[in-house]
């Protein structure tokens, strides 16, 4: 049977009309890439509701690669989160209005989980490729750290036969119109790096030795 | 007769391999715009050079706007340069290896030029068009002012009976891969920017009151 | 007769309770610097006004040396501004509401006049005294550039017989305490850096040839 | 018997002649703060020494709390750090030459590990206090993340029954002169942020709920 690869993107949030990561996954379902299906969904900037939207979409789709994408501020490059930790602590309302401070995501979770994904060779392939992209090594305390570490408590529960993980996207042009000096990225390019950085994940079994630290 | 516009890109400097200037301004060679005719020029990244080159260049083409395009650093929009100032302080050496400091451009010339395109309303029509882009208050003091300064002093003398400027934009995301962190931008969404600026700057005969300043 | 310094500092503006130039130049009144009496005076963030007052200032304490002294936003350095233009483009109202686009400070001044203070060793002595300084190629176009244009053109018709020019100070650390992630720069650092830059100004003839400008 | 509070600084590395957090700790040593005494360290940026040493100096003194301090990079504030990540993944070489990527720090330890120390309460004290403060959600993934993880992993091999954490310090300014363009803090500005932070840790036995997250 055919490999699937499940891409989420989130909905617009903070007063956007828009959010790259949407517009990306919309552009992306039913593409084949590296020999493999890709389904999207948008999910609800909400907390809880993103993961219980996520967790139907991985029931529905049974992927074999999870790559859930969110909109990053002042970004400049694609980033591929390395960590996702077990709190909630949102400095703006989701878009219920939930504004959680220091509350775990799951109280018998552990502190943080790892990204299962390769992430220092899906930055390699994309910089070889000619797309900005670096390694985070924070998701931040808000919807898609939450996500996150939903999907990834999710997969280590199930025995982590399935990987998946989470990438920041910029702003795009139309956006950054809106928001003087804030970097953006135009969709082509993010596209680019996103079917890029699937292929690298349905190839690589394990990740590559490149630096990508930050020193603080 | 047809209305001629000179476009000039820089070559690449700085232990650059491109320069997104030039790669733009070869794109739009030979593109009509608005009903006029775009000749572009590659200009040298060196003192005097710059600006013999492109006098050798209006002379040959005789345009009715000339617009100079350069390469910005950490600049995450198109910028439409303000004021050229007349001095010359690089902060590195040019291609040539000069590298004068506080040297005046034109020792008879005034302080400074305000360049003659109608930069507010290019600014709004970029970003009507979904393209970042905001006025710059000083286009630096190495050769990409240096060739302004000396573009809108030919003018001047001229009786400036036609208009110029200069504008600078991001570097490509190519580029940004080899500087992580830099801010850059699609070449596609460069050209639109440039072509929707260049048909402005041809059809406004004035430029338009939109807040443009910075605080400091 | 011994010589006069005459040093201004802004009053706050833009929803500030201080403004960290006012705070400096309270401190540095009655002080003997290199020999010479500093007088301070505070100026009104308000078109017009604050060069009304300065020229009152003027003609009251007849100083040798004018220093003008404002605050910087999201500026780490001491900036000693090389530059003033004839433009008033407020991003914001000033203090009494006004918000010129694109407005000559004098019809008939030239578009711009150079700062006659000694700027290159100004920042040179301040960065050997350890204090973070640099050369500004803006001063903006709000009321900060506004008064330095204005006092340049002052001191242009008067003769050039006395020297001035402008310094943008950082954020004081309990301003940016309410601004997170804005630069800032403790009282006591300032108030050495004014002081050697206004003992350099004092001593200095004619300027050094130090290296200062910037890219783009 | 007198509560005791340990507090570490970093050696010079990367080029550096100073960092910021010796200078600091070294004017603290021998203080009392809130009732306890204080009793400070220098530590080496060398990856697995840095653990040793601080595991040395817990012997010895047998504190009650363990603050261990680092120069942060760009900083603007003092950075109360909220977790530590299982992963050494180093950009530059420590200082004797090692350079791991993604080596874990303990191969049997958790992803991460929380900080002890009421990482709220200290920023909102130091603020209240007129000195620039945030928490930071990553403490990189050098040496200051190394002996932070270092130190809650011994922390909770004892039962967690002292607690302890990391700060992220500013470049001092004298530094900075030769980082041009870098944020600073004057070193009394530190050492009053530390000391209402240290007081803070000593007296409150549960964190507050200040919002204190980012976006992404």
């Amino acid at each position: 049977m055919k490999t699937r690869v499940l891409i989420t993107g989130f909905e617009p949030f903070d007063g956007e009309a828009v959010n790259p990561a949407l517009e990306a996954v919309k552009q992306l379902n039913g593409r084949i890439i590296a020999g493999a299906a890709v389904i999207t969904r948008p999910l609800p900037v909400v907390r809880w509701k993103a993961i219980t939207a996520l967790k139907e979409a991985i029931t529905q789709v049974n992927p074999d690669l999870i790559i859930a994408v969110g909109q990053g501020l002042s970004v400049t490059e694609i980033q591929v989160e390395r960590i996702a930790i077990n709190v909630d602590d949102f400095r703006i309302q989701d878009n219920e209005g939930r504004q959680p401070v220091d509350e775990p995501i799951e109280p018998d979770g552990p502190a943080a989980y790892w990204s299962t994904l390769p992430v220092k060779k899906m930055v390699a392939v994309m910089r070889e490729g000619g797309i900005p992209a670096s390694v985070s090594n924070t998701a931040g305390t808000f919807v898609c750290n939450h996500l996150f570490y939903g999907l990834m408590h999710l997969l280590s529960l199930e025995g982590s036969r399935r990987r998946g993980g989470f990438i920041h996207i910029p702003y795009l042009p139309e956006q950054a119109v809106h928001k003087p000096g804030q970097p953006s990225m135009g969709l082509d390019t993010v596209l680019r790096g996103l079917e890029t950085a699937v292929a690298c994940a349905l190839s690589a079994t394990e990740d590559g030795k490149f630096t990508g630290g930050t020193l603080c």
